[in-house]
C-alpha cells in the first residue's frame, strides 16, 4: 500500500492544497525528501500565482492529481545543501521555476532545453523519479536538484522577481529564439496580464518598438505610461487594425481565452512570426494563404531551459526588470484565484509565503 | 474604351486561353508589348503545367480574369533584347517563373524577395505596370524585364528543367530558409506530385535523410527506387505513424486537398517545422499544445526570389536535378488538366510548346 503524502518522505512539510477540481485550496500536511547529495533545500519566502495554477486546480487539462499543491514561481533562502552541491551555499537567495527534473540525456536536455524534454518533471502535479507526486511552492519549503535552482542576484527582489521564473522566461525565451528581441524590431504583445506586462518590459530592454494589442482601451494609459510601451492598438477597432496591417516583425500572444488569430496574421510583415504562449482550449483556425504568400510563422513556446532562466534573471536584474505585483497573504489565495479567473489583477499575484503561511497552520 | 487583347500591344502573340471558369482552353490571339530597353523577348519552347494553373483556370480562388492564358514554368530561346540588357544575349537559353514584376523598393524587394512584395506582378492573371493583363507561357513567345529572366546552364534541359521554375524553387526555398536542407536532417515530404518529387531530389542533394509521407502505399516503390527517398511512411497506417513520432526535423507538405495537420505535428521533433506549400481551401485546425510544449513551427512558403531561383537552377544543374515529366502536345492540354485534377501524372506535365503550338493556329 502506498504511503500517505504526510508519511512518504522523512521531512515534514506544510502548504495549501486543492483536494478536488473545485480548486479550493486549504491547509495541507505532507512531506518532502531528505536532502540528496546534489539537492538544495530552501525556505519558501514568496510564490507567484500563474494562470497555469488555475488550469490545473480546476483540472481543465484533464491530468490533475489531487491533492494538488500549486506554485512554480518560487523564491526563498537556502537552508541546507547536499555534499556535492557547488552552485549555492546556505543563506543564498534562490528560486525554482516550472521544472524540477528531466532525463538529462536527450537532444533537448543536452542543448539546455530541459523544458522540451519528453521526460521533464514539473514542479508540481508530476511524478518524480522516486515515484512520488511533486508539490509546488504554496508551501513552507522546497527541495530540488541544484540543476533546477536559479541563483538570484542581490539586486533582484524575491517578491517581484518570483514571477520571472515562469512569466518572465516564457516571454524572454521566444523573443530570443525567434530573433525578435533585437533593436528596431516591431513587436506586438497581445494581452496585458502576467506574461504580457513582463513581455513589454523585456522587449523594450532589447531595444524593440513595442505595441500592446488589447481588446480593452482602458489599459492604454498604463501600457504607455507605467510599462513603457510605444503604442497601443485596440484589436476591436477595425480602422486601427487596418492601418497597422503588415507592420509587425513579431507578435507574442499571451491570451489563453479562445480567440481568432487571423487578424493578428494580417498585422505581420512577410516573414513575421506569431508566437502563442496562452493555451486556448479549442484548436486555432489557421488559413494557409498568409503562410504561403508571406512566409509567416505560427508557433508557440513554453518556459525555457535552466541555463536560459539564469541568463534571463541576470539580464532582468541588470535592466531593473521585475513583475508588477499585488502581494497577498496565504489565506487570501482562494479570493486571488477567483480574481485571476476574471483577469482582475495588475499584473501578478505573489503570495507572501514566508510571513503568512505559518499563521495558517492548524 | 479599352482595346482588345489582340490590339492593345504592337506585337502579335498566339496561345491557348480559357474564356471562363469552365477552364477549357482553346486557341487565342492576343498581343505583347514591344521590347523595352531592359526587356528580353524569347520564343517559348516548353511550359510546365502547375497545379496553380488548375486553380486559376477554374477560378477556385475567386480572382481569375478571363480570357486567361496560364503557364509560369516557361523556357525558351532569346530572340531579341533591349539596348540596356546585360544579363543575356540573343540565342541564350532562358526561363521565366511565377513573376514578371514587383515594386523593387520595398523591404522584400531589396532583400531579393520579390515574391513577397505586396505589389508583385504574376506572370499571368495579373495587371502589369502598363495596366494590361499578363498572359502566361501557354503561348508562342514571352517578353519580360531582365530581372525576371533566369539563365539556364547548358547542362539543364529546357523541358525537364521548366518545372524547376515553380515546383523546384517552391521546395528549394523553404528547405534553405527554414534551415532544413542540411546534412543529417530528417525531412518528410508529404505528397508525391509535381512539388513533392522534386522536393525529394533537392533534400537528398542537400544530404538530408528523406522520408516520403503519403496516403498511397502504391507510391512506395518509385519513391525509394526512382526518386531515391530513404524511407516511406503510409500516413493512414497508425502503427507506422506512431513509431515515427517525434523523429522529423522538418516536414514539407505539398498537398492542396483539405487534410489534417495534427498527425504531422506529432511526427516533428521539438523545434521541428511544418511548411505548407499546398493551399487547402479550408483553414487548418491547429491545436496549440504541440506549439507550446515543443516549440514547433507551422509556416508556409511561396516560390522564391529571382536571385534564389538562379541559385537553385545552378544547384540543380550541378546535381543533375530536373523534374520527371510527361511531355505533351498543345492540343492535349485539356486532357492533361483533367488528369492533373485526378493526380494522374508522374510527376509533371510539360507542354512541347515550340513544336506543337504552331500547328494549332486557326
Amino acid at each position: 500500500m502506498s504511503k500517505s503524502p504526510e508519511e512518504q518522505h522523512p521531512v515534514k512539510a506544510f502548504g495549501w492544497a486543492a483536494r478536488d477540481q473545485s480548486g479550493h485550496l486549504s491547509p495541507f500536511n505532507f512531506s518532502r525528501r531528505a536532502t540528496g547529495e546534489k539537492d538544495v533545500r530552501f525556505k519558501v519566502l514568496y510564490c507567484g500565482i500563474c494562470h497555469t495554477d488555475l488550469h490545473l486546480l480546476k483540472d481543465e487539462w484533464g491530468f490533475s492529481m489531487f491533492p494538488l499543491v500549486p506554485g512554480h514561481e518560487i523564491t526563498g533562502e537556502v537552508t541546507e545543501i547536499g555534499e556535492k552541491v557547488t552552485k549555492v551555499k546556505v543563506g543564498d537567495k534562490v528560486g525554482v521555476g516550472c521544472l524540477v527534473g528531466a532525463c538529462h540525456s536527450c537532444e533537448n536536455c543536452t542543448n539546455d532545453l530541459e523544458n522540451y524534454c519528453p521526460k521533464m518533471i514539473l514542479t508540481y502535479n508530476s511524478i518524480y523519479m522516486d515515484g512520488t507526486v511533486t508539490y509546488g511552492g504554496y508551501s513552507d519549503h522546497m527541495v530540488a536538484d541544484e540543476r533546477y535552482i536559479i541563483r538570484f542576484p542581490d539586486t533582484m527582489p524575491l517578491d517581484a522577481g518570483a514571477p520571472l521564473l515562469c512569466a518572465g522566461i516564457t516571454v524572454y525565451s521566444p523573443l530570443k529564439y525567434f530573433g525578435l528581441g533585437e533593436p528596431g524590431k516591431h513587436i506586438g504583445i497581445v494581452g496585458l496580464g502576467g506574461l504580457g506586462h513582463v513581455g513589454v518590459k523585456f522587449a523594450k530592454a532589447f531595444g524593440c518598438k513595442v505595441t500592446v494589442i488589447s481588446t480593452s482601451p482602458s489599459k492604454k494609459y498604463e501600457a504607455l505610461n507605467s510599462l513603457g510601451a510605444d503604442s497601443f492598438l485596440v484589436s476591436r477597432d477595425e480602422d486601427q487594425m487596418k492601418a497597422a496591417t503588415g507592420t509587425f516583425d513579431g507578435i507574442i500572444d499571451t491570451v489563453s481565452a479562445d480567440h481568432s488569430i487571423v487578424p493578428l496574421l494580417g498585422l505581420l510583415k512577410s516573414h513575421g512570426k506569431l508566437v502563442m504562449l496562452g493555451a486556448p482550449s479549442k484548436p486555432l483556425e489557421l488559413p494557409v494563404f498568409p503562410l504561403i504568400f508571406g512566409r509567416k510563422v505560427v508557433s508557440g513556446s513554453g518556459t525555457g531551459g535552466q541555463k536560459e532562466i539564469q541568463e534571463m534573471i541576470e539580464f532582468a536584474a541588470e535592466h531593473k526588470i521585475a513583475a508588477e505585483i499585488e502581494l497577498i497573504s496565504m489565506d487570501y489565495v482562494n479570493t486571488a484565484l477567483d480574481r485571476l479567473a476574471k483577469n482582475d489583477v495588475r499584473y501578478r499575484f505573489v503570495i507572501d509565503v514566508g510571513n503568512t503561511l505559518p499563521a495558517t497552520k492548524p
